[in-house]
């Protein structure tokens, strides 16, 4: 049985929806869980669900690293923190992997110094899938893990985040992609022209470079880029996400009454939020760490922690890390610098 | 009286809009207007507007560069066509000012090449205006004239955008702020901590850091940001508009009839695209360059075209470019390498 770590006092709402959603995927996904925290805490919340016969244990940790904290300095100090501890069961083998909705520098610290990386990995991603105008989702990496990449780090990048779609959504040749500013090859700065050259040479279904406008249409699966823009193309969808709504609830308002409209588009931006939101794909996976790990968003629901949880499982029943080891090692001559 | 050269062959709908915009213009905003292209088609053109009286005269040429063209083959084969006059009429002082809604790259070749750029300024700018959550309009700079920007090029935007901010918004004090991926001042890429460094040191309002999230809030006038980033930022806020609406109309459809929700949400869209798109602000200037140049949308309409000539012509009075070259010599020591 598949035994997931969760960080019980992760997030913002926590142990809330943290021990609800253990309870949620130990029932239903067949999982083991090992909800890490202070132990008064989390058996008291733990009483108020029905778990019992259920694979739920409570493994005690002193500490709690809050959004408040600064990364390094939680990653160096709090070592008994629910992270940590959640961080060292999956280190000695006692869990397969880990899910934290908390502090996410904190998060990445803890798993890439306790846990480390893969041998043939020189830089960890982070995935966040989205929704696309087709209804599907496309995954984009790196989104904040690393400030400066290089290229041999865009190619590791293209290798993992294929491997992980393919465990994840079942499609046996996604589409890799990497995001420049015009389609064809020769445009780009000088990182993404020299990353396409060689992107081209690894045995992927590399389609070419991709523009921001095209990110959301669906026709790539997996898009590739350095951490500082993934993070900057993220956090600019939210603005948009705001503003456009913003501004169509003013459209509404003056065509409609101005409760429905404002109602309509209240609704439609919380579909929106709830779909944009990585939460809802099972958080944001690590890629490239000496364990799973997967990030959930600091105001994740209880259902957002079980897909966390259950993609963590998913990820390591398909064995990623060592598809990751295997497939990086195999095209070492084209993804090392 | 300032004149402005207008590229009447340069858009998709050409020579329609480029015409009317400029008998608009000179109507309404007491500009003198050069039209460029060949003579029978804007003729023709022009006969279908009152426009005696008006101070608006025709300059032949003989070639037109298409949206196909290869920009820099278009630059350098076809030296007759209508932007490459409309430059010339620039360079020869006969106008304050050109404005073309044609193929980006050619106009923006061949504004750096066949005007030069400014004394002290290395790179030039294209900047983007664009609506925030506040009513107002903030810009951002560079959107694409460049794919590989070094920290003096981002401070030079700085300097640049804040002079083009104050000449066309009024604002006194514009606050000046770096696009980067956290406020704190140690965030960021390599790039964006030094540039962070440096601009604090020239006298500008730098007020610091923003992220992504915050560049619709409306909170600061002008963003800089290397040319790659600021194109794939633009790109992107398109796409998530595109998306966003799709989903609110499958929402609004579900919840009213199909085609009162169709029939808003496309309203609304169109409201939000003609909001976005910065042919309503004007155009986006390109800052830098010997001679003043503004680039319209290539679906620019009649109105768009006036509005970029009167950006022109504003920034003609102005006197920008002088302002660029006393503000950047000031400051030479901070932003040059």
């Amino acid at each position: 049985m598949i035994t997931i770590a969760v960080d019980a006092l992760g997030g913002d709402h926590a142990p809330r929806p943290e021990v609800e959603g253990a309870v949620l995927a130990a029932r239903e996904l067949g999982v083991r869980v090992m909800l890490v925290g202070q132990p008064g805490v989390v058996r008291h919340e733990l009483a108020k669900h029905a778990h019992r016969g259920l694979a739920i244990e409570l493994v005690p940790a002193s500490e709690v690293i809050t959004m408040k904290d600064s990364p390094t300095l939680a990653f160096r100090k709090k070592k008994d923190s629910s992270v940590h501890v959640a961080a060292k069961l999956v280190r000695a083998g006692r869990a397969d992997g880990m899910v934290s909705a908390g502090n996410t520098g904190a998060v990445m610290a803890v798993a890439r110094f306790g846990l480390g990386t893969l041998e043939s990995v020189d830089r960890v991603a982070l995935v966040a899938p989205f929704p696309t105008l087709r209804g599907g989702v496309s995954v984009m990496l790196d989104v904040g893990a690393n400030v400066d990449s290089r290229v041999e780090h865009l190619l590791q990048f293209a290798v993992m985040g294929e491997i992980y779609y393919r465990a994840i959504f079942g499609t046996r040749r996604p589409k890799v992609a990497l995001l420049s500013i015009g389609e064809e090859e020769m445009k780009g700065n000088e990182l993404t022209r020299e990353a396409h050259n060689r992107m081209k040479q690894l045995p992927l279904n590399f389609v070419g470079n991709v523009e921001g406008r095209d990110v959301f249409a669906g026709n790539v699966d997996v898009i590739v880029c350095d951490g500082f823009i993934g993070n900057v193309a993220l956090k600019i969808s939210e603005g948009v996400a705001l503003l456009i709504v913003t501004m169509l609830k003013d459209a509404l308002k003056s065509t409609l009454s101005s409760q429905v409209g404002s109602l309509l588009s209240r609704r439609a931006y919380q579909g929106f939020k709830k779909k944009i939101d990585y939460s809802e794909y099972g958080g944001a996976p690590l890629l490239g760490v000496r364990g799973i790990t997967v990030i959930a968003h600091g105001s994740s629901n209880a259902n957002a922690i079980k897909n966390a949880i259950r993609v963590a499982a998913e990820l390591a029943r398909a064995k990623m890390n060592e598809k990751i080891e295997q497939e990086l090692s195999a095209a070492a001559m084209a993804v090392r610098a």
